[in-house]
């Protein structure tokens, strides 16, 4: 069963290794576990809903809790202290594109609010209701989750929007084919959440992000259906696929997504090679990712992350000889951890990783084969579940990311981490503060920076904390050019920010398409654009 | 000095030779040429300007002649017969964004109607001004075509709007690096035009179409100045950059232009390859297209146009040679011409090239090296000059273009071919069409065709001819599932087939963008939208 207050199903636990638990109290000072409420007690505060009866509708007290929240830190902090503030007053499981509409049609009628939900992943507050006088019906996608058709001439599928990730992959592999999208949300994300904020999976170096994979569609508006038909490429006008991705639920709800596809490859591997410093480490992945090669995937964490990983592994005796062997080879303090994928057919493989192996070599970089880059790919997911385990152990952990370009990469990256590290130093706490390159493109690269602090001695004090260290972070993002996201999208947490990058003339010209397809302003208020 | 009523430099004359003037006129008839139109009748035409005088706008006669048209059919019989109708009221020539800014407050105050001017290449009808009360000026960003700036770590290029191909190029290679983007118009269009009408070259296969070239820039609109910053990628919201491509002058003014640029590569070549017949030679550039072969360019003329291209080459002897060669080793009559090309570090091409000739082989293909790729990379921008030799030769020939899924490519080329071929059957004249795929995607392809036809008696009778044969063709395209274009955009002579693609609903948002941007309509009217 998948938790009500965190991430993922309840059978799967990664617990936080005592070596790791050790190396963060050094740092930061030992945890500080805050009380979880319980289901229960939730349930308690459940108001009456306020929706008439509508056979789609599910108006049930445990299905309203469950589709309340995402998974932001504010979330994570509201679902275990068990303080939810507001709750959607219905819950809708529309079957078919038809049922969608009818189901628009019945919310303008009745006035009530329509918040589109897909795997409830949101790191940004893009599925919360809001109080207000007004209903709010949070619409769920997720009994639209087949695969509906097939063109393997053209290498198109056709899927209902509520196919989580490995409901995709899986109805995918039986006919031998992937759409290759990887984001760490995977296991619980959907095709069209992604396509609604412009996802980017873990091996978007080689089949994209999901712009480049979304190929067309459906979007049931207030104002009507705009169906997208697929083309390879088209100069008819501005591409209505680019206002779809991103639009995060104001300008309508995804009745159907048709991806671009990929057979399967015959072989997929990945690597990791030590960089003995930061600089040589960004000057190298930059000169690969500038190069051309076909990579699959390509990351770089910084010293400090590559630090804190190989703590937290947990087996302290492999480590121990893993940097012995990188030291002799003159990896030692310092040193950053890049790891690459191939996939493909075996001669391209070969041949990629020859020329990867040997650029890297001319920055000083020490081969290690490929049990590390197993590891990278069986823990791939795995990094949301270790929030639990963190918390347990009386952590906090947040994320965030953005994207620059590489002429600014290093020193945006600095001045983040410096944002972050010195976040809580009134209150004299510490944060700690790491960050990995996971989107390479040639013109810069996405900023994936983790911090984790301690929760305060209740939840209003962690809250405020969080606040503290978001606006610093997210202010120093749009203020040194970077984009206030890279991959998470914009919610409610990252619209205070987005005008700065779109100005003022694009922030009102996103308005006034979300007047169009939306006159009344009842699908999502408040995301995306204030 | 370029010609006033055609394609390029007088200096460059590319004419019929005498062989392929036999091979047309045996399969459509002797060529009819009509009678030229001289310069001075033109001028005389050039009624007096409605324009108050500005410093920055010429309303010299000449000037507003070699701006009043582009290089459609139409505007091609316009400009032989002399018969242009309408001339803009003067031109502008701004040197900076400011002055752009200026003459957009300068024509809102006056109530001048403007079009924005690229390099005059359209296909489709955009730059011409149309009767009407208001005065028209168009904005030419000729003077702005310097490299501003080049960031040589995350390789971008800040250039004018108003860079021709050759511009942008010779400005780059001097400092190591490329653009990339060769379409066949490249001598004369710009790199706003390009951004502007959503343009592909013939490398897109490598460095991508305009769309993944154009990473920032601005737009000065009549609401204001669109600053759109570069990021690598993002996930903040709907592309405002989407919406500037393919916005074909409708919503603002490009006055700056931020690209990605690419090293100048080590090595360079294009092969030709024969395959047996069309289904064979189909199949063989899907599967290549799909294979993700790093190629740096893919096209497959079909079987007429193999046969028309060799015959239009004029080398009567050393094609016949190459005819035994071919038939000897299985390509015969119906085969098809297939010419690709690797650009890049030695090791990838020669990888590229083996896996090319070794999957070209399993479909029965001739491999010849590279004479005739080299052959075709020379030859690459000349074709538009050949227009000039076959209308004196007493031939119309022009071009259409759309893309489709893989799945429909055959059936849809085939019906575009059976429109044009019978196109002018009641007036019992023939039609020579024939067809290339040149820009590939894993999805789909784009298909161009070509069709040569005889003027008729009189310039009137003519532009009828073409405009059955274009309503034909192009209600085919958009009524099979084809992009009214792949690459020429919409301008006024496909504005009427869009809404097939786009949808009532999204024409409805184009046009909300629009009365956004552009609140009186004062841009390009009539231009992508009616």
């Amino acid at each position: 069963m998948r938790r009500w207050n965190g991430w993922g199903d309840e059978a799967t636990v990664v617990e936080l290794p005592a070596h790791g638990g050790a190396f963060l109290a050094a740092l930061i000072g030992p945890g500080q576990p805050l009380p979880d409420a319980s289901l229960a007690q939730v349930l308690a505060q459940v108001p009456a809903s306020r929706l008439a009866v509508h056979p789609l509708v599910s108006t049930d007290a445990e299905v309203r809790v469950r589709h309340a929240r995402g998974q932001s830190l504010p979330d994570w902090l509201a679902m275990r202290e068990g303080r939810f503030e507001v709750f959607p007053d219905g819950v809708a499981l529309p079957e078919t594109p038809a049922q969608i509409r009818e189901l628009l049609a019945w919310a303008a009628e009745q006035d009530v609010l329509v918040i589109p939900y897909g795997g409830g992943t949101s790191v940004a507050g893009h599925i919360n209701p809001q109080a207000g006088a007004k209903p709010v019906l949070t619409l769920s996608l997720e009994r639209m989750s087949r695969l509906l058709e097939l063109d393997e001439q053209s290498l198109i599928a056709t899927f209902g929007p509520g196919a989580s990730g490995p409901q995709v992959e899986s109805q995918l592999r039986a006919r031998g084919y992937t759409l290759g999208h990887f984001p760490q949300s995977w296991e619980l994300s959907t095709l069209g959440g992604w396509v609604a904020s412009r996802s980017s999976g873990q091996q978007s170096l080689r089949y994209g992000r999901i712009e480049q994979l979304f190929a067309g569609g459906t979007l049931e508006t207030f104002a009507g259906t705009l169906q997208i038909p697929t083309f390879p490429a088209s100069a008819a006008g501005p591409d209505l696929r680019e206002l779809v991705l991103g639009s995060e639920g104001r300008f309508g709800v995804i009745s159907s997504v048709q991806v671009r596809v990929t057979k399967l490859a015959v072989e997929e591997k990945f690597y990791a090679v030590f960089l003995p410093s930061w600089a040589k480490a960004l000057e190298a992945i930059r000169t690969l990712g500038q190069a051309r090669v076909p990579l699959s995937m390509l990351r770089l964490s910084n010293a400090i992350e590559t630090e804190t990983q190989l703590a937290l592994a947990g087996h302290p005796e492999q480590i121990a000889w893993l940097e012995k062997y990188l030291a002799l080879r003159g990896a030692r303090a310092g040193k950053c951890m890049l790891t690459f994928g191939v996939t493909g057919n075996r001669g391209q493989n070969a041949l990629s990783l020859k020329q990867a192996k040997s650029l890297l070599k001319s920055f000083g970089g020490v081969f290690t084969g490929t049990l590390l880059g197993k590891k990278w790919a069986e823990g791939r997911f795995r990094f949301p579940y270790l929030r639990e385990g963190l918390w347990q152990a009386g952590y906090a952990v947040d994320t965030l990311e953005t994207a620059t370009d590489w002429a600014n990469v290093d020193s945006l990256l600095n001045k983040i981490e410096a944002s972050l590290r010195g976040g809580l130093s009134d209150e004299g706490e510490q944060v700690h503060v790491f960050t990995h390159l996971s989107h390479v493109y040639g013109e810069g690269s996405s900023i994936y920076t983790t911090y984790v602090f301690r929760p305060g001695s209740d939840y209003a004090t962690t809250h405020k904390r969080w606040q503290k260290l978001k606006h610093l972070a997210s202010s120093t993002v749009v203020n040194n050019r970077g984009t206030i996201s890279h991959q998470h999208g914009v919610g409610r947490d990252h619209a205070p920010y987005l005008p700065v990058e779109k100005g003022e003339l694009g922030i009102a010209a996103l308005q006034a398409m979300a007047n169009h397809f939306d006159p009344d302003q009842r699908l999502n208020p408040g995301v995306l654009l204030k």
